[in-house]
């Protein structure tokens, strides 16, 4: 069966209009979603851990007592850790202790308070703190990613936050004989959350879980940031609690564009595209390159790798469904189309990859050369694989140290910045009808 | 009439329950509202520029043919400054250099790129850009507040923003003689927008004009973010798209804190009580300090001073409404119960305030010492007057430069690299069975 994997050209005259149809995509707003998810919080918000307890046992299919018998006690999660295969373990280490180093730089490079003083010795600064209580949300199910633990733990822990609490639904299998009462626990999203430095970890999810982070329950601190990705329920319950506590973003389907100069082995280039395509069939994977006997041969490539990957089907509906090789006119064109898309993972596949890195404006974030696939950055590079979708990048940013820290403006005017200060404060205070502003500063002039 | 302010004392055996009332406050969400902003929308991105004249003409009375019309041209904006009065230009001025040059050492202080390379030759780095383009609401009417203009739009300036849009509705005056069918436009808000830099001007607002902004329309850029304060329409709006652009937080009432250790002259502390108060009657103002007699020094002042306010019936309802005068055991006990609060703006009115301001975890600006009124900072101390509010300051931030950039991961993983990244990152990707992300990894090993 041939792959239906459309082919562009930016030449073509149709082209900018086939060009919308591949781009378009738009999370739909699924109402009776959003009614549900708004009576979870409310009763979350009203009856705290009864709530919570009947939620689990309804959706997951997990009963208990109290939702004390619900957290994972941090003993279990490092007996999960030292019970993975050595191998595992030290993967796992290893991701863990680059992801580390490179969010400790971003701290240094702009994590860090600062003041001066100006020339009447006015003091002016930011003091830079870490939040005090973070929620980690990690799908369960067979969606279950310890690296995501790892990238969104890890930037929490580097910030100096007092307390990071994971939360992961464990739904009980209904299909097999191993069911357990407790539902099934990932052992490396339980070592990965001992790697990271997780607090404390609790079995629930969906928007329950979501709503006890926000409000609090007897049992469930109350947290003032919550990140991670979640079902349509979890990003719903995100959105609407927004502003009682702070999130990241809302994260639509994974993306990758590769930027190609035909100098990379297709085979490769073939296999990345496949890497953003096996994670779900709404997944984009999007090849720019002007080199059209090129496409052709990643185009062989594809046909050629695709049956032998036991995530064909998913693959394969993502790339009929979402994907394109796109030939362009040059290199340049094809940097200006990825500004376009602004995509979440963007592979500058060149043998000169520092010529057109400059020209990319917008990604989430940018592998540079043939030797970078995504998914070494996905698993252990350094760098946050959370990252912007759907074109978010033209105004978002990986998830970060930034994220679990937040900043307060220091001003300390001196007797003397207070005369020029008070003066024009004063005059702009009169300007906008704000009279006890004005007087508050005349009140530091000298008379 | 004597002012109902309430008193508190934290030894008091009801202390807790009467403070959980001061401070108990949550955004009714109205549900009329939210339906209303959906619909105008909904509508502002089917029909564009027609659905926007015609909201522009039923909501602020202002009558045009076009959306070109309601431009204001950026020669207007310049009349506006030269127009002003010689003391409003030079502080405005003033202002707006000082505010530049506190947001340029933020800038410094973490709005650059960085990299590095580890031993094996691979780079990492984050590459930060500014926004290509912004939209700043600037609210009309009554309360149009030229200080917010420079506090939006100057940081963007300084981002290195390429477009800013500013909307700001023109409605038309109903009770006096003097309608202008372009409704009235405030020469100060006009004046600022020249000075910050804002590029496009368009005398709209609402609802409308956030949907404007967020999908664009024929006449009206397209913007990435969108920041500024509004009215309930406008924040329900702004809360509507985001995720189709970013935007800063959506504001509550106006707050702050007193820490007072007795040493201010009194009225000093009443006026910049007044100074919040003045704003809104859901304001907030309260005074936190140890030692009784001083607040009973306070307390005179207030009583002395209110008469003599113009805005003396907004001060009185937010006083009596929401204000509260508390007496704690220490300075300690008041900088532990301001961490509860998390204000907006914080005031360490104390002879010594270095000595608490370690002790200070939560709040968006931090006024140190006796000449430091807070009016000072809304004005032209240099720091950013937009400050989360409602205990938002747990985990937001001023507005600054870095609301008007993003990041971008730099990742190029040299040939040796690879070899040892290649095998972490497969050992995980396996364990998450993801093997497209194994293969592509194995692919870059040597064999």
């Amino acid at each position: 069966m041939t792959l239906a994997l459309r082919q562009l050209a930016t030449a073509a005259a149709d082209f900018e209009a086939e060009f919308q149809r591949v781009l378009h995509w738009s999370a739909e707003t699924d109402h009776a979603i959003e009614a549900r998810v708004a009576e979870i919080l409310a009763d979350v918000q009203a009856r705290g851990d009864a709530a919570v307890l009947e939620y689990t046992a309804r959706f997951d299919g997990v009963q208990a007592d109290t939702v004390a018998a619900l957290e994972i006690p941090r003993g279990e999660l490092e007996a999960a850790f030292e019970g993975l295969p050595e191998a595992q373990r030290s993967a796992l280490e290893a991701a863990a202790r680059r992801v580390r180093a490179y969010h400790e730089r971003q701290l240094e490079a702009g994590g860090r308070s600062w003041s001066y003083r100006d020339e009447d010795g006015t003091l002016l600064g930011q003091k830079v703190t870490p939040l005090d209580r973070v929620g980690i949300y990690v799908p369960g199910g067979k969606a279950a990613y310890p690296s995501s633990v790892l990238m969104n733990a890890i930037p929490a822990q580097v910030a100096g936050v007092g307390e990071i609490v994971m939360v992961v639904p464990t739904p009980a299998r209904k299909d097999g004989p191993s069911a357990d009462a407790r539902g099934e626990r990932n052992p490396l999203v339980l070592a990965a959350a001992f790697v990271a430095g997780v607090h404390r970890a609790f079995t629930i999810g969906g928007a329950q879980a979501v709503g006890a982070l926000a409000y609090g329950t007897a049992t469930i601190p109350a947290v003032h940031k919550i990140t991670g990705p979640g079902n349509a329920y979890v990003a719903s319950a995100k959105r609407r609690v927004f502003g009682t506590v702070g999130i990241d973003m809302i994260a639509g389907p994974s993306e990758i564009l590769v930027l190609a100069d035909g100098t990379t082995p297709p085979d490769w280039v073939a296999m990345d595209l496949f890497s953003q395509a096996e994670h779900d069939e709404l997944a984009q994977s999007i090849l720019l390159c002007p080199d059209a006997e090129y496409i052709g041969r990643v185009r062989a490539e594809i046909e050629r790798l695709l049956p032998g990957m036991p995530r064909r089907d998913v693959i394969r509906a993502s790339l009929e469904g979402r994907g394109a090789l796109i030939h362009t006119r040059s290199m340049e064109e094809a940097c200006a189309i990825s500004n376009r898309i602004a995509p979440e993972h963007l592979e500058v596949s060149s043998c000169d990859p520092h010529r057109w890195e400059p020209l990319l404006r917008h990604a989430g974030a940018i592998f540079l050369g043939a030797f970078t696939s995504e998914s070494l950055g996905d698993y252990c590079a350094g760098p946050n694989h959370v990252l912007p979708t759907s074109g978010t990048a033209r105004f978002s940013s990986p998830l970060g140290v930034y994220d679990f820290q937040k900043r307060s403006s220091l001003i300390e005017v001196s007797e003397a910045g207070a005369q020029t200060l008070g003066r024009i404060a004063a005059e702009l205070a009169y300007g906008e009808g704000l009279q006890a502003h004005a007087q508050a500063a005349e009140l530091r002039l000298k008379r």
